[in-house]
């Protein structure tokens, strides 16, 4: 994004790729702030093509379908980091893409965000490239064990990574994961898992929200806790990491980082995402601000909004069946948020609840 | 709306009469509850279309488009009181319509709306019904100069009013009002114009938003200040109103109220607004759920929401060529909300600020 691009007038249209509930979100964002939207998805069932009359539902592949996409909209934003580079690389040559292909390359593969992040002297935890079994064998007598084995790209929600205890085990563990090439990774000893959503815009302005702390169910997360029970310094610390990660890749939008956090405070990245993120949901409930309008805010090149949390919340997503119940059992302290999605799956995050928590009312 | 009527499941449709700026607003409050939409205008360029792939255009008098619309839809609610009579009860007779239409013939009437208040033993200005001329000059005997004449029906932003500062003026003032009955109210020399936005759902559960202190400027509204600068015992008898307002009308959505604050802190009623509500724009950016949540909310039959507010803030229109400068302006602590209105017109209202106060940040 050039630093002194102009701030996109109301009333254009602002392209999304993908259609899930962060597409569905960003686009709901769009429109408060008096944006037209048009969301691009292979899934004719998209929940966000319910919040917008235009739509594209096409491969991700389809240059005739990206090209007709580019021509109808005035700049493009993605809900989700495996975008396509070929993809990414087409449209960048179209319409402005925020964030741009640079950041999706660096999230969308864990040995270029390591290798980004190490350049930029952010800790994260020992790690090797595995790109054939020998290396494996070399970097679990490096590294030691327990250590987690990851697919490089394409790896969500757990999915994609085998923990290995024993060196015994690194064949097994290299053969069950696709696509190669791999990265180890040592197993932290870590307390907490939190994470910072953080803003950039095209004029270098940069906003992080509060940390969150996260718990994960079955490798999908279940929570997110504010404040976090951390110290300041660490707190501190994790918006510090945060503004230099999109200082570093010259950033425009919204970006979520999440840490490891040690016994005793240090703190390490886990990884990125060019995306507003569900650990940053609690925002709608109880920020100044909220991730989506400030992804879009970013996005259009308009100044950043106030991150400034006005009430503690934890944020529970709702997993499945888990979310049938809320029409009858839901509290007047809870801020809902359905996705709309047409089916009901087991392990498919179907919305959240943000449960306000006011610790001093006003006077 | 019967009183034990069951909560809609998710992913009901709700249709919504009207396609301006609040029934917008409705939809994207009704979409983050996981709900569809279908918006009915007779307006081709509603800004409401912007928001959701289903729509309606036709006239509110096609009763076979308002039967497809029922058809298409669960629930049906309004964003303006003046659906005509013969339509609500049509479309009532075929989904359930919330508000009901009792509801719309109390507000969309001033003559049917003061006798019910009074009946209500709510407090009023002095009031006479005006059939005719000759009723008009008893009237201003028996009330006084200066009063207000104003039509009964079809009135908003100051228009359908006259000030009647002689008898002299009477007769002009008579001739100049359309549509026939008319109503004289006396001259209240108010300090303060305030408003309260009140819900209620067919459990019969209520909650009132916070009084919003509220400025014109030509007749529109231009600023809602919360918390007004009214005394706790106003503000407390104001949210009563408020409440039994709602009760005495078994109601079910949200409902505006606006009051004339006297020297002595004695309130009268102006007038009530049986839909969400542009003082209540405020509820948006500092309230733990905000009013268009809570209409969608009461209208499903929900549980409400906490109206509970989080920060100090000030909602300003931005009426006519104002909202141009918003993308280059926007501060920090604005939280904009533009409607996508195609044109800009002179004393359109084409968006609103809430600039956020924070008295006493957060530990």
């Amino acid at each position: 994004m050039s630093r002194n691009s102009a701030p996109l007038p109301l009333g254009s249209t602002i392209g999304i790729l993908g259609g899930g509930q962060l597409g569905r979100m960003l686009a709901l964002a769009a429109a408060r702030l008096g944006m037209k939207t048009h969301i691009y998805c292979p899934d004719p069932l998209s929940p966000a093509f319910d919040v917008t009359p235009n739509k594209t539902v096409a491969a991700y592949e389809d240059e005739a379908a990206l090209a007709a996409f580019a021509a109808a909209v005035d700049v493009i934003t993605y809900e989700f980091e495996n975008v396509p580079a070929r993809t990414a690389a087409f449209l960048a040559g179209l319409k402005p893409l925020r964030p741009d292909a640079r950041a999706l390359a660096v999230a969308q593969d864990r040995l270029a965000e390591k290798a980004f992040l190490t350049v930029n002297r952010i800790a994260v935890a020992p790690f090797a490239a595995i790109p054939d079994l020998a290396a494996l064998h070399a970097a679990l007598d490096e590294i030691g064990v327990p250590a987690v084995l990851k697919t490089t790209r394409l790896g969500y929600d757990g999915k994609g990574q085998r923990l290995i205890r024993t060196a015994a085990e690194a064949a097994d563990a290299y053969a069950a994961l696709a696509p190669k090439p791999l990265v180890l990774e040592a197993f932290v000893p870590f307390e907490k898992e939190i994470s910072v959503v953080v803003a950039r815009n095209g004029s270098g302005e940069t906003a992080a929200f509060d940390p969150a702390e996260n718990v994960h169910r079955e490798h999908i997360l279940k929570t997110s806790t504010v404040p976090a029970a951390i110290g300041a310094k660490t707190a501190r610390q994790a918006r510090e990491v945060a503004e230099a990660i999109v200082g570093a890749l010259d950033y425009a939008g919204v970006l979520g980082v999440e840490f490891f956090v040690l016994a005793d405070g240090a703190l390490l990245v886990n990884e990125i995402a060019p995306r507003v993120h569900n650990s940053g949901h609690w925002t709608e409930a109880v920020c100044v601000t909220d991730q989506f309008e400030q992804h879009v805010r970013a996005v259009l090149g308009w100044p950043l909004g106030d991150p400034t949390r006005l009430a503690d919340v934890v944020m529970e997503n709702q997993i499945g069946d888990e979310i049938e119940a809320l029409p009858r059992t839901l509290g007047a302290g809870e801020r809902p948020h359905a996705y709309g999605k047409a089916e009901v799956r087991p392990g498919r995050k179907m919305g959240h609840i943000n449960r306000v928590r006011i610790r001093t009312p006003l006077p």
